[in-house]
């Protein structure tokens, strides 16, 4: 049976490629979903790839999830840091979980060194760029096939 | 004059009676707002009750109950922990402000003990499960029928 | 089989009415006493109702609860804060603990938001002064007659 | 060329004049609107002037201030002091950033002294009132014209 | 009339004079209460002059004063630091409230540089040794007979 | 009558326009008390404009100006984070305040995050550079006129 | 000449053997004291065995220990983390002071983690159960014949 | 011999009895002057009044007292909180120092709760009002007569 | 060009597969080596594979890898959150880093949400057990040979 | 079967006898071995008797006693502050663990309150100085025996 | 040319010899002063050597030496822990600036452990009482001849 | 008599002249020992040079100087913020201990603010680079001569 994924991006990651470039790398979150596209057929998998700037929608993306997902791969962007809602929604999912990040949060400001997120997820992957969402899909795979 | 009651649950509880139900109990929400109507009807009350993963949409409801509800019973969820947003809507309602939580939540994790909600509420009732919803709409009823 | 109950007084309780009225409301704790053995009396429970200054003295009675009572109401008032005896002491009762405080302490003083008693607390119910003692008292009754 | 300015205000914004008066005036938002498009239009400035309470709803409206305008006057309200993500959305805006607030709010709740939207404003006004609006709208312009 | 005045002495303050007279000097509690006799007597005052060891003991000393003494003195000695039973107390006592302390508590362990019945307290004479009894007892004097 | 205004410059600010250009901007304070002297004249205001390095005599110009001055505008300068004298000072004037930074302190080292003019400014404007100046005599001017 | 020594326990010690069997063990403190005495006998020590849920109780036993007692072994329980008045009886008493503790104080919660009494044991002795009663009382009698 | 006294008034203390008299009190710092000076003459003491706004004058102040004050009586205000000069200044200062405030400074802001004067000083009154600088006055007068 | 990676792990971690396996699996080193063995033959990378439980050790090695290795990755256990000295061996480094973690060290003990390496690390990968050192060889693989 | 214990001494227990004798007594380390040796032979036990400046090889020396040792008497000296690794090493170890210290650590400076040890430690002992060795074997035998 | 050089004395430091001598030595400044200059003579460097009480008078001779002195070596006394005005000032020197003390300031209270001096100092020298004042200088006059 | 001193060189030092030449400079440690051997030699000191990566290994060269050095100068490096085995060891030394940084840690990241060597040292050099060592060495041999 195939493994079914949700990627599911936050606040801001909208604008990839655009801002902060020497932070977050020139590709946008499009050329990023092809490229996940492209290697979930290769693994065979169903892949949902999603992006909001709305807390109370990323919840109810993880909330829709449950029952219909085996991985949530989620960049949470700033909400990584501030929010006890996502936190609580993924506590209620009963697959697997990947933290996500482009950049090394631990590098930059002190408030991106919490992560709510960490509390649950099952790994994080952080600092690798856009590269970094090949590395989590195909972990996701394996974790989904093991499972 | 029938009291007028606004019952306000945020993110995770459309969730009850499915997630962590050894935190939570096996009721769901549905299953609580039915008891709460049954009891509303029997105490002459008229009763609002809804749900919301968004923030904004709980500080829209909280300032549409201005004028319009007597008691707002709120049951913030992780917002309670995080919303300076609900804190300063609450805070423009004349009528009172009930905080309830389903579980003890000073029993539970560090950034939990902390409620901006708190710092408007009149009254708080924690940790009592699906009954506590009947609790705070009896105190409720007799703090309207009190003004 | 009728619920065995005690409410128990923390110090400063016996001058409720007298000091700070428009923080603690009118009622003395014998006015309080009264409408407590007349719900307790409806409800068929057996009511013990006490009060002291010493930190000991309710450690000794709530020790003396173990195999006598279902419920411990306790409103510790100042120990709330400070007592880990207090704490331990709970911890060594078998039945259910609710925790009560007449004010919504968490919109008082920075030293008062912090229990312990909250850590053995089954719930809490803070901040609607007087009548808090029968919503306590009927939710301990519930409880009782659940268990 | 004429000046493009946004001002985006907060959550509970549109409650002005209603809600605590004392700190924030008696002006309604819509009376502040109107002379802002006075001034605006004495100017030869292009205003954009908006409101929400959705935190996700101004990260919104910030994207789409890229390339579109010159200067971002924010009015955050509470989430000021807890939005990483309006932070992040200011980040990747090309313009100048001021930040406004009615009240002065190092004179209210220690919560209300952090500020996100500072790690990115160019220019802070606060405590002025309705006033500060104008005070902000003519710094805008100067700013927008020296540029 | 008369001042009504009690000094109120803490825990340990009966081993005055044998315990680290480096710190307390060698007058004992009983050489204190001479003095302190003696002057109440030549300014016409009423004195209650009293020890206990136990919290409880002198939060009912305190609560008994109320109505029946116009001025309390009192050296809490440890329970300075960390009783808010006593702070309660203190506050449900209508007249004034001086506190007293031998040594400077200042320069001593950092845990004794605060102070719950400094919240409380209209006055705070720290430092003097033993005189610093006939100090508060002079200025308990003017301010009975000042009101 | 005309409107009375002090701005008082605190440490330092006699090098503007000679230390940090890239944070102060290359103005000298000669230029600004120019620019401040004609704006002055032409709203019609009595300015008094000065410059300390010494703590002490800033709050000798503060005490100076009650009852001489409707409206001080005070940039501290490093005295902004360190000063309770100032602070309290400015407590003893009736008229109204406005702190005054060139640059926004929020973006600077921590500990020029916390000001203790800032519990008592009516007003704060920072971040705006030398026109900041004619920002805040316009709002003092404006202030005065309608009080 | 014989050792003196006073075994002093401090709140909820009275239930040993009751409450949390897996923290404490199952004997008794009664069970412990008889192999006390015994122990005691056989070392030719004079042996005072006390409990007190009251930290004035246990003051006053500490005070009554000068000059009467050569070591104190104090179990002093939950008073151990807040009771400084605890401490100041042991800084009178001339003789050593064992600090004892059933459970390693330091694999609990963190409020545990701090001792009033360390800052003047001699010794401690945590974590070894029941048979740390004997540790203790071997450890006082070496030090009183060592003297 | 006559005592050689010093009383030392810091900042905005020239203000007495025009700022904040809820606080301070209707007295003059003249007022109180007078005062002391009958006092002094009455005890045959030689008093030195001062006051100063200038951090640096009163070091100045309190090192001339060297070798020609036995006792200095500090009123340091603000800079109570702040200097650590004047405590390094009381430091070098041989006689006897007293810390004296007019208000009771732990129950103003958080920041007043802190004093470096108290680590040098040997006694210290406060929250007595003007009638403070008498009794300290007097201590002083006291602990010269007994050197 | 062959890419030159070396993989270093430090105290504790030669016991995998033996200790915790709740936490870190069932896998040894040894099984983990000849993992990478094979991937970095397939890879054509060439594979250096250490471990020791010195810090002085691990400070050696990484600085032996300058000039010689393109890429570190280091799962430094303990030292992690511990070692400044590793921390400067890798700045000294002028490849890539990558921390790698067993476990997801945020949902553990609160010391070990700090991590010194993070300060350094390009890339950081932590949860997915032994896995994740194949997940990691292939990132520092991807790495030089994008270099 | 003879009890099989380690006793495992860190950094500078070496200078034993020779450094700050105040704090640590005049025996040596190899005096204090040699009374250990002298117990363990009466006790019939097999002691093994170590010491190490250097963390790692406490670690090794740790690890060996998997499976070798039934019971590891840890003074960690300073590396009990600091060394996570050794905490790892020790929850790796089967046995009991007993801490040992010379000194009440807790008297001492405040980085010295804190021990990583102590979070495996059954049980712990310190302030005996010397002798304490000789009551942590006599525990390790008598645990060893029990078990 | 010659290295000119401003040695700068904070509060207090008119004192030494004569307060606290096992902390700071027996020599006076002026002692010091002519030692310095003897140096200056024979390394051919125009000294010039100041002291003030005032952080004012400080902060002007900071502004004072930009264009004049190529290094500054100050020893800030007490303002080198609360001084952001100095600091300030420093920071518009272009020059070099080593920073004194006579003690080692960590080894003293923990307030003087933190240094806003250093925050803009090039070098640091302390503990090594008057003689440190040699080394600074001739440090200075290294640096001014490499420069 | 010559000075024997022993400089003492912590982890990493040995890539001096190699890693981040703008914060160490270009220098070798072997040029600077060069350097310094010439000096000792012009001023008949005996002088031992040595650096280690390992923190055992530099407390046991500590240990060797006992008896054997008159002054230690200590560049611990990374150990300098993390070393309480190091600080141990250096009390245990009985000559003058010299506490060495190359770069001025306080202007580097927080961790590096704090030192334990500084809790030792008897005076401190810091931010001079190479020639801080000669700074040192003179300092050394001045120590050793004048004891």
């Amino acid at each position: 049976m195939s493994a079914r994924i949700l990627i599911l991006n936050g606040p801001n990651l909208n604008l990839l490629g655009l801002r902060e470039p020497e932070i977050y790398g020139a590709d946008t979150l499009a050329d990023i979903e092809t490229r996940c596209r492209d290697r979930a057929e290769r693994r065979g998998a169903d892949l949902d790839f999603r992006q909001s700037n709305h807390e109370g929608a990323l919840v109810d993306a993880i909330q829709a999830a449950r029952g219909d997902r085996d991985v949530i791969i989620l960049n949470a962007g700033a909400y990584t840091h501030t929010s006890v809602a996502i936190l609580d929604a993924l506590r209620a999912f009963e697959g697997r979980v990947i933290e996500l990040h482009l950049s090394n949060t631990h590098r930059r400001e002190e408030f991106r060194h919490h992560s709510y997120v960490s509390f649950r997820a099952d790994g994080v992957i952080m600092g690798f760029g856009a590269p970094g969402y090949l590395m989590a899909l195909d972990a996701a795979c394996d974790m989904a096939e093991a499972a």
